[in-house]
Formats: structure tokens, C-alpha cells, sequence
């Protein structure tokens, strides 16, 4: 059974911290085990990838064998059925259109005294993608890290993917291809992060990491952030719906069951206005996990991080939301708009009853990685702007520089820095001499 | 004195590659004293960040004592100067009106099935700078992280700045004030960062930590990043010049040694299509170090980091410069524009010689908060994007649903997420029944 909370209680507010409080990760400490791995790529390159690639997927490989080559995709991608590859081919160009109007403006302007300012975006010239093997290896998230890459005008763009025992699965291969991947490369954990951060003889350095991984990946992305950049450090998913008692209840047990399958550590919570619609979902989501083939996850999910909140009202519900900050918020209401305008923190709103959340983590468009653990406060979901970086510009005139200049050599010498303030100066004195 | 290398030398591939990998920081190993601390302040909150105040600032306080008052910084404040004053606000102006520009704007469309998508913009709520004390306590800096998080909308903004023995720079406090901040405390070190991420009976948690720090906030910042956003790790500053022989060797000289000036482990470089051009600039920085308040820095940094490259014409700087990615690029050559449109990867970008880098430390409106040590090549200056999120946000219709529904079910499948799939088939099935 989760946990039924009612903001009328006079415990509430201990509970709902309680909640918030919850800590639903329990990753081993690999730390030592990472740091010992990345040194030995260091040190050996892709004589250490291929020995712990014989070791951790039981697969021996030479240096040559490490990417997979043209005739090899080509052959995996020929295994998949033409409406799953129909499917992906929807998926890649929905992500697409959507992530195009992501890409930012150059901007450039004079200002009043004369000085040009701007900035220009230019992308990462190359990324690498990290895609588990086994169960968790998603073709969903390979469109979703690469098509943005691709879109946001990365050169190079790798994927490593550990091919335990050899095998692979196809639709990975074949959304790479879709995605526009250059190279596959037949590797995992923190030897394969490792390669990607500081390079072998066979596998090129990239310059940002991306994507999911087990607690050796996270923690080998961890230890290469500066070498390179990374995105977030994802952790369990969450769902957070606001419905109200018109919706069907086994619409919402299902949305509920969609992230409490993922993972034993997930958590899905429902807040309604109505005591009685929340019992109903209950139910339902009960009756569902009878017949449901994950149901020891999402059971165990359910049970352990699930949570059922009755408020006063919807906006009440939006405030508690915001405290949450969930990585997926739905809004099944009446008005769907309208409790959106109150949502000051969260990764990915579905407004309405007819836009569950597994749209999104497929066909909707929007980025499907998105900001876990309440970090939606101060994080945003995978965009192109992961993929892009700024530069800024400014070029002075003469004019301008004999109108600003003088502050900042002021402000140089109140900091101490000298130098600062003579090469400002220096210039000032050419132009008072004439 | 500095390297000299020339492109045309035969050793010169190796000799670039070996300034590239230099390792300038040498940052003692301070993280289990870091965590001890961090776990303290979780334990005991207030008292432990006043008993390491005590210790490390030699400065006993009460939690009463820890923010400053309105009418204590009204005194500092009083102490500042008119001119610097004027300064402060002129640079305050400037900073505030580029980053207005940097505002990004919200997206909503509908597409070809009637679903709507987008996006929208929302502030971090809360946000901490902190402000190192002693010599590194820059006003500049304190206008350059708050005004970003004014103008992204942060409601709550502090700043955390250490005042050993009971003193505080009043610039400080007066850049604090004309920033907005909201309250300044005087706490530093790994004790600082700790309230501000985990909040204590006086401090309350932020979300978001940026600025500057020695090693011990550095390795707070990592640890608690994840609790709460953090801004770049930032490493030693960085000047690179890309200058032709028309320049005065004098001028290009004190740009070198602004940055030099900061750090032993700062570095400049120049890049010259004309040899004798480099010897010219290396006797004035010479010439400059003989009187330079800051010469036994400015000097090591310049012997030990600084090098003068000479490559055969300014295209091949343009790819020299791509691959060092430097934090602050000038471009100090006859047509500076064309020259920027060959550079990547870079920081800031200052064109034409009447750009000295110290304007852009000060007033000319970009920020100074730039990446360092080649993360040009995957990150950016902080900006008003460091304060804010993006929500992706999606609406389906009936009929959206019914026609993308059928592709997101079949990727559910296919990846063995059953729950996915039926809550799209659930919401089809009522449509296909009409």
C-alpha cells in the first residue's frame, strides 16, 4: 500500500516533508573500483578497454573489432520489423522538429557609447552517448540524446554501448542510424566512459558525455566532469499527477504504473481534491498490478515510494507540486492551462487527460531526459543547448573605451590588480594624446 | 622567460601538445576534511558554522550576528568613495543591460496533429553567491553573479562571504547592495557552502550556489552539487592574444599580464604571425615586470605558464587558438571580425585593440564568470541561462493521440514497458469505441 496523506490532517505537513525527504537512491560505492578503471585506460588504453570488456561482458575483442562496422549495423538494423522501425522513424522526426526550435539566436548590437556586444553559439565538435546493454538499453534514449547533438551541429558524434556475451539489441543499432551516429563502439561502465573522456589509439576523445548508466557509469562520469562535460547525473524516475475525479481511474493507475515499472526506486504520487477518487485510483492501480509483467517492480515501487495526497483544492495541489519539483507532472483536469500557470518547478508538464506521460517518453517531442531527485528546481531537461556554447563578444571603439575605460581602471585598482587598470590605461593615454 | 615556439619548427607539434596538457593547478587534496565539515553543519546547523567561524575567520559571532544588518552595511557602504561609487554603478548598468538581452523567450505551438508543444522559462527560486574574502573579495564578481540571478528573476538571493578577523571589503557590500542582494552572512569555507545547501536554523537553503572559492569551497561545491545546482569549477584565469605586428608590443604586454597578475598558475599566451613581433612583446612584458606591484606573481605565472607562439599566418592561430579553447580570446589584428568567424571554441572574444581584456573583467557588460582549463570546448560563461529552467510542456487531442498513440505503444513493447503501453492503449480504446 503507498502512503495516503490528506493536507487537511494535522500531521500533514510532517509527513509531506517526510516524503520530500525520502531518499530512494542506494548506489554502492564504486568510487575506488571507477577511479582504478580510469587510470587504467589512462595508462594502457585500448589494451585496458579490451581486457575489461573481457571481463565485465565476457567478450573478447580486438582493438579493430571494438566499433561495430557498416555491414554489421546494416545486418542487426535488417532484424527489425518494419512497423518497429516505422515507430522509431516517427519518434526520431517528432524529436526532431521539436528540438530544432530549440537552437538559439546569435545576437549582436551597438550600445550607446559605440561599443559593439554580443554573443555567438557554436557547437561541441564532438559527443559521446552512453547506452546500457541489457534491459535498460532503450532506443527511446538513444534518439533522445542524439538526435539534439545532431541537431545542435556536433561533428562527431559516438555511442558506447557494453555488448555483454555479444549481444546487442538491434533497434539501438538501428536508432542510431536513424539518429545520424557516426560510430558504435562495442564497450561499457567506466572503461568505456574513460576511453570516450581521454581517448585510446582506436576510440578519438569526445568533448561532452551524455546518457544513463549504472552506478560505475555515473560515478566515471562524475570523476571526468572538466575533463570533459556531462549531462545531469539521472537518478530513479518519478511521476507526479494532479488529477481530479472526473478522470477514469484506471487511466491514471496506469500513467502511476508507467514510472513505478522503471524501477524499484521510483515513485509515483497522485494529489487530488477528492478522497474518494484517490481511493479509486488505489484500486485500480492494485487491480493492474495482478496481470502487470513487471509487477515485482512496480509493485515494490508502489508500495515502498507511492503516495496518495488529498488537498483542499487544485491549487493547493500545484503548491505542493512545486515543492516537489517532479521530473514528469501530469495535469488532468478541467482546466489544464490554467494549473499549469501555477507550476514554477518541474521537468515535463502533460496537460490533459489524453496525454499520458509515456507520450513523452517516445513520440510527444520533448526531450524524454529530464531532471530527477527535485533538481527540476534548478535544472532543465536534455536540450540542444546541452550540445551548444556561448561565446561572448565585444570590440570597443575608441569613443567608448574613453567613456568606460575610466571606471574600470578605478575598479582594477580598488581590486589590487594593476596590471588591469595599465592596459586600460595605456590606451586611454593614446587617445588624450590624440 | 616564457616558451617560444614557432609552427614551422619541426618539435613544434609535440611542444603545442605538451602546453596543452600542462596541468597548472595544484589544488591540495581537501575533500575528507571538506566532508567532515559538510556533515557537521548537517548535524548541528548553526553551531557548527559558528564554531568554524570562529576557528577559520577568527571571528566569534552569534546566529543573531551572522547577516549583516541593513545599518551595518549601510556604514561599510558609507565608506566607499563617490568615484568608486560611480564606478560600481556604471559597471552595475552595463552588466544589468546585456544580460536583459539574454533573456530567453517562452515557445508554444501546435503541430500538424493538433498536439500542442513547447516550452516555458521559470526562475530558480532561491539563489547563494559566494564571495571569497581577503584579497581575492572582488566587487566585480559580486555584480558579475548577482545581476544574472536578479535579471532571470530569482526571488531570494544571498551571498556567503567570509570576514576574517571581523573584516569585510565595503565594495563588497556595496556591489551587494546595488546587485539587490538580499542578505550577505559572514560565514566562508566548506561551512558556507554547506548552509547554503542544506540550510540551517538562520541560513535558509538555497537551490542554486555560484562563485568563486579556494580549494575547500570547491570541493564543498561538488559535494553538495546534486542537493543544489552549482555553477563551473573554475581554475586559474587564462589570456590568450592573437596580435599582428602593427600592435604596440606595450599594450599586448600589460593584456598578458592582466592575467598573470591574478595567479602563479594563470597563463598567457600570445600567437603572432610575426616573430619578431613576439621578441618586442616579451622585452615590455619584461619591462612591465620590473615595476608591477603584483611582479612576483605576475612573473612566475609568465615563466612558468606564459608562451609566445609564432605561426605562419593568422588562419593557422585562428586553429592553434580552437585547440587551447581559451577563456578570453583578443583578437588584436587588422580585420578582427573575420578573424572571430574562424574561432570555435573560446570564452570571450575581445576584438581589436582598443578591447583590452580588463574591460570585459569590469564594464563592458558581458559576464567575467568564464570556463577555463579548455571546458571552452563544452561550456559557457555563467549567464542569466544559470538561473533559470525550462519545463517542456505538451497538450495531445483526441485526434494527436490517435495518430502518434499507435507508434509510442509499439516502442513500449519493444522495450518491455508494459505499463507504457497501456496507458496509451487504455485512452486509444476509448477513442476507437467513440
Amino acid at each position: 500500500m503507498p502512503q495516503f496523506l490528506n493536507s487537511a490532517d494535522p500531521g500533514f505537513e510532517a509527513a509531506f516533508a517526510a516524503l520530500l525527504g525520502m531518499k530512494r537512491e542506494d548506489s554502492p560505492d564504486v568510487d575506488a573500483a571507477v577511479a582504478a578503471i580510469i587510470a587504467d585506460v589512462r595508462a594502457r588504453g585500448d589494451a585496458a578497454v579490451l581486457e575489461l570488456t573481457a571481463r565485465f561482458d565476457r567478450l573478447e575483442l580486438t582493438a579493430g573489432r571494438l566499433a561495430f562496422t557498416p555491414g554489421e549495423i546494416e545486418a542487426e538494423c535488417a532484424r527489425v520489423s518494419p512497423e518497429d522501425r516505422a515507430a522509431l522513424e516517427l519518434a526520431a522526426e517528432r524529436i526532431r522538429a521539436y528540438h530544432l526550435r530549440q537552437m538559439p539566436q546569435d545576437e549582436q548590437w551597438t550600445d550607446a557609447t559605440g561599443a559593439m556586444l554580443g554573443w555567438r553559439w557554436t557547437a561541441v565538435s564532438a559527443a559521446g552517448l552512453y547506452v546500457p546493454g541489457g534491459l535498460a538499453s532503450y532506443p527511446s534514449s538513444v534518439l533522445m540524446n542524439a538526435i539534439p547533438a545532431r541537431v545542435a551541429g556536433v561533428e562527431r558524434l559516438v555511442i558506447a554501448c557494453p555488448t555483454p556475451d555479444g549481444t546487442v539489441n538491434p533497434l539501438v543499432l538501428l536508432a542510431a542510424r536513424i539518429a545520424g551516429v557516426d560510430t558504435v563502439y562495442r564497450m561499457g561502465g567506466a572503461q568505456a566512459i574513460a576511453a570516450l573522456a581521454y581517448g585510446t589509439a582506436t576510440v578519438a576523445p569526445v568533448d561532452k558525455i551524455t546518457g544513463p548508466g549504472n552506478a560505475y557509469v555515473a560515478a566515471a562520469k562524475r570523476r571526468v566532469f572538466g575533463k570533459v562535460g556531462i549531462d545531469m547525473i539521472a537518478g530513479p524516475s518519478e511521476i507526479l499527477v494532479i488529477a481530479d475525479a472526473a478522470n477514469d481511474p484506471d487511466w491514471i493507475a496506469l500513467d502511476l504504473l508507467s514510472q513505478a515499472e522503471h524501477d524499484e526506486s521510483a515513485q509515483s504520487i497522485l494529489i487530488t481534491d477528492d478522497a474518494a477518487f484517490g481511493q479509486a485510483v488505489a484500486a485500480a492501480v492494485e487491480k493492474r498490478l495482478e496481470s502487470l509483467e513487471r509487477r515485482a517492480i512496480a509493485g515494490a515501487s508502489w508500495r515502498d515510494y507511492g503516495a496518495v495526497i488529498t488537498t483542499r483544492d487544485l491549487a493547493e495541489a500545484a503548491a505542493l507540486s512545486n515543492r516537489i519539483a517532479p521530473e514528469h507532472l501530469e495535469l488532468c483536469v478541467a482546466d489544464p492551462e490554467a494549473l499549469a500557470a501555477r507550476i514554477t518547478h518541474a521537468g515535463a508538464i502533460f496537460l490533459g487527460a489524453f496525454t499520458p506521460e509515456a507520450i513523452g517518453d517516445y513520440v510527444g517531442g520533448p526531450n524524454h531526459v529530464l531532471p530527477t531527485a527535485r533538481s527540476a528546481r534548478f535544472s532543465s531537461g536534455l536540450s540542444v543547448m546541452d550540445f551548444l556554447k556561448r561565446t561572448t563578444i565585444a570590440r570597443m571603439t575608441p569613443e567608448s573605451l574613453a567613456a568606460i575605460g575610466p571606471a574600470a581602471e578605478r575598479l582594477a585598482i580598488s581590486e589590487s590588480l594593476q596590471a588591469h587598470g595599465l592596459s586600460v590605461r595605456a590606451r586611454l593615454d593614446r587617445l588624450n594624446r590624440g
